[in-house]
């Protein structure tokens, strides 16, 4: 069986020893061995830092923009045997799949265009001049530099071309060369990325390098111009925190983790409204697309009062039309779960979710469509309601990361659906629906604190919204608390973490120059 | 004696316990007790999160600001008798007193002038409307909103009135409640100018509250909204950093340790231009100003080769000049140190410091002017010098935190400059002083990505420049690596560390509403 290779230090090498088997969660097949048993993990960064960094340094901003877009360019031409590779390793769906190729290739060619905005420098302004003095002479100019560290990214298993993608536009744009480590279990995807990047020569020498298999000590090796991007569960992200070089070298640590995103439909609107509707199909997409695998889909629905029997009708009715099997086939709508640890996790997850209210929607005798018998990872869309003002911890603390959601009834006033969903801790993303403004701005400022992004849902943009599901590379993703206090994408925002924001503060007119204004 | 009592809760409390005895470290007369021992930490934080954020997010940026400028004129007011404290208790000279307090009002007029540009407003725009489809309507706006929770922050001895205040300034501008703990030591500043808020009723209830004595359990009770400021030894940012509450909850940290700032002579400065003389004086000014406890002081002097005799030979006579005693004497130039064990460490580090160069200026005999016999924590000026090539471990690596600093001798590049003071792994700032732009422009690109602010000395600002040593409310101060990986001030910048950033994303006419454009 095929071993999938890092590329390290310019080349591709195996990991010894026999490593794990990842497979194909609808079938369980098996497809590759994964393992970096005996890489020099140490040398990678080195070769980071000492190549790889040099040589993105000494491009402009529009220059490695340029490089986004061919390693856009490069995706873009293999797309077809990306999405197969998906719906192979992934349990994607092809449609699932695309959300999540099309998404890395959308968001390279954003950082790609930011890039060419920024133009033919290697300094970004941040802000305007500040005058010292009486005298317009002595001034302050901050600017943003590139840190001359590596960045290392730890993905998660969910979006194996978007995690690896999205984390590394805004790493090289800045000018920081990359360690990328896909999650094993996924890894088929991000592998055969990195393969025609190599093979296509798109990028310098050490600016990105790949690490399928364990982490092992490659987080121990930082140092203080490094950072470390993680994805994954919160217990993990705090095993990061936590280490002796992180803390000892200040390394800047960004955690996207665990999230309890919240679905507000607001007391004004009415079923049948295009409102309504949105809310009930992002409701339904974000429970099944993926098999429910995404950080930001919906864990929790908060309906008024008055129109709970209404909702649950409609999303079980919704959820009894997804054909769940293996997504090879064109008609199954909703895949597997990722493996056997997520679908025993996801289990339990169900379990404990239903003793806090009472299951509304559920499958007992689930047979998914085209898979062996006895075999895949499969688990058919579950909903739950909670009472109305029932404490229901497991909803607001457990993330459950399956096709799994929470009906949370509440009175209808922007402050109470504020007091529920702050009890989530921090979320990624939270929307509310309603076509009353000051509802929704009473609710956005009550939730804002708690969250990355909040998703506005209303009649005026249902036709174009992709829901809250869907992290778009020029707004912020990330989330405090629970949701392990990162910040990524965002555009420009996005390139913050990976650079050095310095004042400057001298004469104006060598501010000037160093800032690109002269 | 008078025992310093803690703000908290809305009235003044004492510890239990006979604390700790502070003392006028020119005489080592006792000067009041310091406890906190029995005093309710959670209880504080409580009443910040329920009383004083609730009231502080009730008022705009404007009414924010004019609370600043209400403080400014309060502590103002009884300007005369807080520099006579900080003399007293600080070891401060009047200068070195005055360059703390006036600091302190300079800082929160600045961001009382910002929250007035803010406006009556409880949101900030993050940037401009985005367009995120074909059709405009549907749009993405970032804004910033305070957080809920409250900012604890633990400053350090060497500056009790502008550390406080800086901090507190952001914080609360940002909408944020502060319960404040300086450094037990120089505690009677920081007492006195919360004692006059209020009796002054400046801030609303919970606003500010103040913690004298041992932190104790203060920083576990800390959660996923709260946030908390450190300024320090590098050896307690990391204990913030491994604490429990800290890692489970996410809580944002900011950290300010040490910091091996460098000056760096550039190789086209003759002796006697006004850019030596400008570069010369700030030495000085920075090994004696505060008798060199400032965080931002000058610890790495790079001299090229050719210069290095006349460098020695110029700071060496001006040293001399130096009156070292009781600072309550006018003709004193420089103070003690703060506290016995600061004593004890800065002539540890000297020692440590001269094994790895030689020691070109020093007194054998110091007779510290107007203070009793054998009493008083004084060290005079150190001047150690280094051989080119050294490797000076010690020198880049070690905050010897009095008056003390050391010649480094480079062969007159911007990359071996570069190369040096990147040895310090990460600081707050260091400086380059040059009329070549070509020299700065490369020193600046070198060295940027270590430090949070660059001073650039040059002829053109000679007259109006405050020296590297002073922090602006205009600029940031903070630096990577082993100065923490910190951010504070830098006017608009400082409310980053105390907002929340949220994309929004819907209808542009709601954005436009929210974010206060229409």
């Amino acid at each position: 069986m095929k071993t999938l290779e890092s590329y390290l230090c310019g080349r591709f090498v195996a990991g010894t020893g026999d490593g794990e088997t990842i497979v194909n969660p609808a079938t369980e097949e098996p497809l590759a061995r994964v393992s970096a048993d005996g890489l020099d993990r140490a040398a990678a960064l080195r070769y980071a830092r000492e190549t790889g960094g040099p040589a993105l340094r000494a491009l402009t901003f529009a220059e490695r923009g340029a490089l986004l877009k061919a390693a856009s360019d490069a995706i873009v031409a293999h797309r077809n045997e990306l999405l197969e590779l998906g719906i192979r390793n992934g349990g994607n769906t092809r449609s699932d799949a695309k959300f999540d190729l099309d998404g890395a290739t959308f968001t390279l060619s954003a950082y790609a265009e930011l890039g060419a905005a920024l133009g033919a420098t290697k300094v970004i302004a941040d802000g305007d001049s500040i005058p010292l003095a009486r005298s317009p002479r002595f001034a302050g100019q901050h600017v943003r530099v590139p840190r001359q560290g590596v960045a290392v990214h730890v993905n998660a298993f969910n979006f194996p071309a978007w995690g690896l993608v999205e984390k590394a536009a805004c790493a090289l744009l800045a000018g920081v060369p990359v360690v990328t480590k896909p999650a094993s279990s996924s890894a088929l995807v991000a592998h055969r990325i990195v393969q025609l990047l190599v093979e296509k020569q798109v990028l310098p020498a050490g600016a990105l390098q790949l690490l399928c298999g364990g982490a092992g000590d490659l987080l121990e090796h930082l140092g203080p111009q490094d950072v470390v991007a993680f994805t994954g569960s919160a217990a993990t992200g705090m095993k990061i925190r936590r280490l002796e070089s992180v803390i000892r070298h200040s390394v800047r640590v960004n955690v996207e983790a665990d999230s309890l995103n919240a679905a507000v439909l607001g007391p004004d609107v009415e079923p049948g409204t295009d409102t309504w509707d949105l809310f009930v199909k992002d409701v339904v997409r974000d429970m099944t697309q993926k098999a429910g695998q995404k950080c930001t889909a919906i864990r929790r629905v908060l309906v008024p009062l008055a129109q709970v029997d209404r909702v649950r009708e409609e999303l079980c009715d919704r959820l009894s039309g997804i054909v769940v099997g293996n997504p090879a086939l064109d008609n199954v709508r909703m895949g597997p779960v990722a493996t056997a640890q997520q679908l025993a996790d996801v289990r339990e997850g169900i379990d404990a979710l239903a003793r806090d209210g009472r299951l509304v929607y559920g499958v007992s005798d689930l047979k998914p469509a085209g898979a062996p018998e006895g075999k895949g990872y499969f688990v058919a869309p579950v909903l739950i309601e909670l009472e109305h003002g029932a404490e229901g911890r497991t909803v607001h603390e457990r993330e459950v990361f399956g096709p799994c959601s929470t009906l949370v009834p509440y009175a209808g006033t922007a402050d109470e659906a504020a007091e529920l969903v702050a009890r989530g801790q921090g979320g990624l993303v939270s929307s509310i629906y309603s076509d009353d403004t000051a509802f929704v701005q009473d609710a956005v400022l009550g939730l804002a604190p708690y969250h990355g992004r909040l998703f506005l849902g209303s009649a005026k943009i249902a036709e174009h919204s992709p829901g809250p599901g869907t992290v778009l590379p020029l707004l912020v993703h990330g989330g405090p608390g629970r949701a392990g206090g990162g910040e990524e994408l965002g555009g420009p925002r996005g390139l913050e973490f990976y650079t050095q924001r310095v004042a400057l503060e001298g004469a104006r007119p060598v501010l000037d120059r160093i800032a690109g204004r002269s």
